[in-house]
């Protein structure tokens, strides 16, 4: 069956996404709108109790939690498409590092950037200033952790594209775009020619374009 | 070659040492002070950049991030020690659906509750008690929805204990002990008897002896 894909509008799913079309995986997209109140209806609240984005459906189930997803689809689809999560254990080691540093060092700072700079009215909260200073100084220092790896590895994990730097691609995007911060990456040489080299791979151009 | 486990006093560091046991891998420990500055120093920051415990090391590289070990070594000696990824695709994405939901919302109002109330003095912060008022709200609604799951199935991928159960238990040892919050697992009658079944096995007895 064509994987489903619920909420395909936002940049979690599109991290999903981006995993579909680099494993050549077909899908089809149904339309979730989070400010409207529909991630919290009893329909939606049975395929996700936490009432986010994304869910898949495929011909075993719904599953949630976007970076489980990309690790489900890179495992299962193991033998088609990009090898995400390279060949060796020891490679894989390296993806999931870097794909926990994604997740728990790179993205809460730029997440309180798009929260603060980008949602704030769609969200109705208030920009705090303190958190955009503070988010600011954290990402830099994570960056500069970046840059050292990236001077002596084409990719995250190493010489080669993975789930780590597929990870990246959505929210380094609002952050070159609406967050209005693009001198964060552009200012650090090799941070800078990787977001090059991964931003225009097809995959990311082509859901750029949907 | 033994594995090395460095920073074995520390709750992540838990999560790896739990795994080695389930996976009956050979280990030895490698003490680190996280509160004298130890991993702030360029050796340790060699093996770690962002300076955090725990870091393991084997005949094929050091790694770290305590969910990306646990990962690997699951992955790794698939073949040896309890099944933690399951046995099929689809027990695999439902493994890592629910270790993600470990490290994205049970975690953090939990790391929040254990800095204000376990460890305030030795950070050097004030307790914050709108944090942990928060932080006990947030929990409790992610326990609801634990409840709601474990009520349908005795482990929370599935009828198998897996890496998701696993990586709940150095912070839930935290929760039900120093925090003193045990009220909130044993005021939900399923999430209780899973917090029973995980905390009982073997590897975990094993880990509180140490």
């Amino acid at each position: 069956m064509v994987v489903k894909v619920y909420g395909p509008d936002y940049a979690s799913t599109k991290r999903v996404i981006a995993c579909l079309i680099e494993k050549e995986i077909e899908f089809e997209t149904v339309p979730i709108n989070i400010f409207n109140g529909d991630t919290k209806k009893p329909e939606f609240l049975a395929l996700q109790p936490f009432g986010v984005v994304p869910v898949i459906e495929d011909e075993d189930g719904t599953l949630f939690e976007s970076r489980a997803i990309i690790r489900y689809c890179a495992q299962k689809y193991e033998s088609q498409g990009t090898a995400l999560f390279g060949k060796t254990s020891r490679e894989r080691g390296l993806v999931e590092q870097w794909l926990e540093v994604e997740a728990h060092n790179f993205h809460p700072p730029v997440y309180n950037l798009v929260v603060n700079i980008m949602f704030s009215s769609q969200l109705g909260i208030t920009p705090d200033p303190k958190v955009i200073e503070e988010s600011e100084e954290k990402l830099g220092k994570v960056l500069d952790i970046y840059e050292m790896r990236l001077s002596r590895n084409k990719y995250l994990a190493g010489d080669f594209f993975s789930l780590a730097d597929l990870s990246h691609l959505p929210f380094t995007q609002y952050l070159v775009g609406g967050v209005g911060k693009e001198y964060m990456i552009r200012g650090r040489k090799h941070v800078s020619a990787w977001w090059d080299n991964i931003s225009n791979r097809a995959s990311w151009k082509k859901i750029l374009q949907l």
